[in-house]
């Protein structure tokens, strides 16, 4: 077979590689040629085939040759001729090709109201705002931009960051002592991977147990610290012998602002006793700042990191802010950590698309970003207050729990009934996740039945639907 | 120590998060934390604060209390207050905070011509052309495009794909059975990394360092092919014991358009070989098209992937056609390896943005990629003509091959040069590599002098300048 590549490149039209057999009549091995290329799906309906005049110049044919070709193909149906739109694959050979995939995200299939917790309303996506940052920030990058990039991440985006952390979250940090990532998992991956810090890692007794396989795939052990109303039990860091001589927990994977799922702040008091351990003890407080922009009162939620810059690592991401689309996240590194975080990136940034981090420091710099997460505050705060009205009307005998801040709340139900509830809130279309399905194999304390309910998912119309099919599905008073 | 988190977020301005001691007057106490977060360098020269009004409302403090607060710390010049721009940190507050990182893309320091292989000049990017397609894409898109990512990658963009490789590169699939992933080395560390495919794998005499690093971390033991006049020896792969019952390959990674970075296409017959051996042993064949759009000739360079879909994994990626800063790439799977890669993966997508994955469809889709890959392939034509015409008058000792297609071209050296060459050039502060450091570790042949020069990524204006400086270091006819 001798075949070519139609390179109409060079004066307009689409490329087109063709393998013609090197024999016989050109103008019947053309029309072989494309047929068979039809046929076989590898040009698919609607494609737009080049004039046939560059096709004549780059398949060195006469033009009528492949005039000819193209009017035999049309003829028999294969392709079709328009004005202004060119010679194109029928439309009606698409029938012979297999139908494209189109399932949808995974988790959503055959749900009427997605309840699980952390997942922004796709509709609540700005876009025309996400938009004009990526022009500003593309337009005003300077070239290099556009080579391999630097794994630490666009200084644009580490500046904004830096400046943005530190007013609202109280994180103290400079742009040098950030690394980006593509989301918080990509971080974990990073340090524990990566071997930046080894095991064992205290984490909290309950949590994303897609963190703690990563952990566990990163050959880290998990050690769990129990939960009370002062939040997570970092004072068993030093005291309880389960995390220092015998497991030995050299780090602490904390959500400080808002414990995920159960929900409520780290004491300050708690606060302290971690950091104190880390500076003691040569440790590292990992801090996952997950949704710490969605406060509803004036309770203090300032970074831990705040408190000692040098032992404790700061993540966040966008997922839950803007959308689990854009995937981008951050880690505040104390000064000492960054060059292994590096080294465990590699040489080039390999994952976060220089778009995006543009687009998010414009985004960021320009105000959008704060304008964002205040309509979305306002959004929730008002979910929230529909959830608890309706719990009070229809379930009063569910507590809630959780609420001060975040996009989920935690319904305490009586012992023994989160299994069938969460059962039956699946039958009937219901995507909600029991608090059981975030408790550490390990856990030290037992379990409090419990439902997490996410209220950002819906999209507005859908809400009071969702709160309806939700009480619904609650287990009556005792 | 009491907080406040300065919500004005419900009334417009910024948010701020500030810590006021509990007693004493309100305003000393707020200059004392605002004194106290402008000199920790947690707010940053020109960050603006809320207007005074909100400040004092989510204080609970006396309007004129958070005014005179404010208006002290003009006075001391810890803030400016101009008309319309609000109340900001001044900016000679500056010069207290650390400066910010600003280091080059690896790499790049002190290099006065790159002409390292397989990097497109970042100016030749296609700014607006491409946030044209990111706002068509992401305005068309359907809501939940924002939320949870399906692993698979945007349908949009894999029906793109699916349509644009058949067309250009004779590649037949369809839109369920490719991958979308973060580039070439993303589907190398899934497949291999992720346990779809176990080792040995055979590998080309000749190939990129990174990559094989890669598969070491993965635990992946690689074999070499030898190269002749007709490409890689797949021949071998039958034949040789060396990859049949001592090590007992069971896939090839290849580069047929383009043996990176020998240069050269595969010979047909070698391509049959290959698949046929994967076929008849139930092997797989990895073709790596890194840069099958960049061809200036008219030698058949059709993917080996359209001989035979359910034997060859296809994989590429925008690096070489369009940018290393979009972070895309994709991988055209046999149908029974879909779901092994994907389980790899993970539930949700966590490395491809969906706002690239949009645009690169719509990029597609509109002919604009096409537009770009022509103008770019009579850029690096001209180039390719250039680099010849320059050796040919001042090292017509010096052979160029493989620039039948690519981004770079292979010079040969007379034995024993080649190191000093590359320490010449370094001196020179010229980045290139030698043949030397491609080549696999256990290579089955003897090594021949040469040098690696890509000529993609010198800005327009420096090329000549490039070259005369590439010229001027090579070695003297012997």
């Amino acid at each position: 077979m001798a075949a070519e590549r139609v390179n109409s490149g060079e004066d307009g039209g689409a490329d087109l590689y063709l393998e013609l057999a090197p024999t016989g009549p050109r103008r019947a091995a053309l029309a072989a040629a494309l047929r068979e290329a039809v046929r076989s799906g590898r040009l698919t309906a609607g494609t737009r085939l080049p004039p046939y005049r560059a096709l004549a110049i780059d398949l060195g044919v006469a033009r009528n040759t492949a005039a000819d070709a193209y009017a035999e193909l049309v003829a028999e149906g294969w392709l079709t001729a328009r004005q202004g739109s060119g010679t194109r694959v029928a439309e009606r050979v698409a029938a012979v090709r297999p139908p494209s995939a189109t399932k949808p995200a995974s988790g959503r299939a055959g749900v009427a109201h997605n309840l699980r917790q952390g997942q922004p309303d796709g509709a609540s996506f700005p876009r025309t705002a996400w938009v004009a940052a990526m022009r500003h920030g593309i337009g005003a990058a300077p070239s290099e931009a556009f080579g391999p990039g630097d794994p630490q991440g666009r200084v644009e985006l580490r500046r904004a960051l830096a400046g943005y952390l530190a007013r609202v979250r109280g994180v103290r940090t400079a742009p040098e002592h950030i690394v980006i990532c593509s989301g918080f998992a990509h971080g974990l991956r990073l340090i524990f991977g990566g071997g930046v810090l080894a095991g064992p890692l205290a984490v909290e007794a309950y949590g994303l147990a897609f963190h703690r396989e990563i952990l566990t795939a990163a050959g880290v052990r998990t050690v769990a610290l129990g939960l009370d109303e002062r939040g997570t039990r970092t004072d068993l860091l030093v005291a309880h012998p389960a995390t220092t001589s015998r497991h030995g927990a050299r780090s602490v994977l904390l959500t400080p602002a808002h414990q995920f799922p159960v929900g409520g702040p780290l004491h300050s008091a708690r606060r302290g006793t971690a950091v104190d351990w880390a500076r003691t003890r040569g440790g590292v407080v990992l801090e996952d700042d997950y949704d710490g922009e969605f406060r509803y009162d004036r309770e203090p939620v300032g970074a831990v990191q705040g408190l000692d810059p040098e032992h404790v690592v700061y993540m966040g991401s966008v997922s839950k802010s803007l959308s689990p689309a854009i995937r981008l996240g951050w880690m505040v590194l104390p000064p000492r950590m960054v060059d292994d975080v590096l080294a465990a990136k590699g040489l080039r940034e390999a994952w976060a698309g220089v778009g995006d981090q543009l687009a998010l420091a414009d985004f960021i710099e320009s105000g959008q970003y704060d304008t964002h997460v205040r309509r979305m505050r306002r959004r929730y705060r008002s979910r929230r207050a529909q959830l608890v009205a309706a719990l009070a009307e229809r379930a009063p005998h569910v507590t809630v729990t959780g609420i001060a801040a975040g996009l989920h709340a935690v319904l305490r139900l009586p012992p023994g009934t989160e299994a069938q509830t969460v059962a039956r809130a699946t039958r009937r279309g219901i995507a909600l996740d029991g608090l059981a399905s975030f408790r550490h194999p390990e856990s030290p304390q037992p379990h409090e039945d419990g439902l997490v309910v996410g209220y950002a998912t819906p999209p507005e119309h859908r809400y009071k639907a969702a709160l309806d099919a939700l009480c619904a599905v609650l287990p009556p008073r005792k």
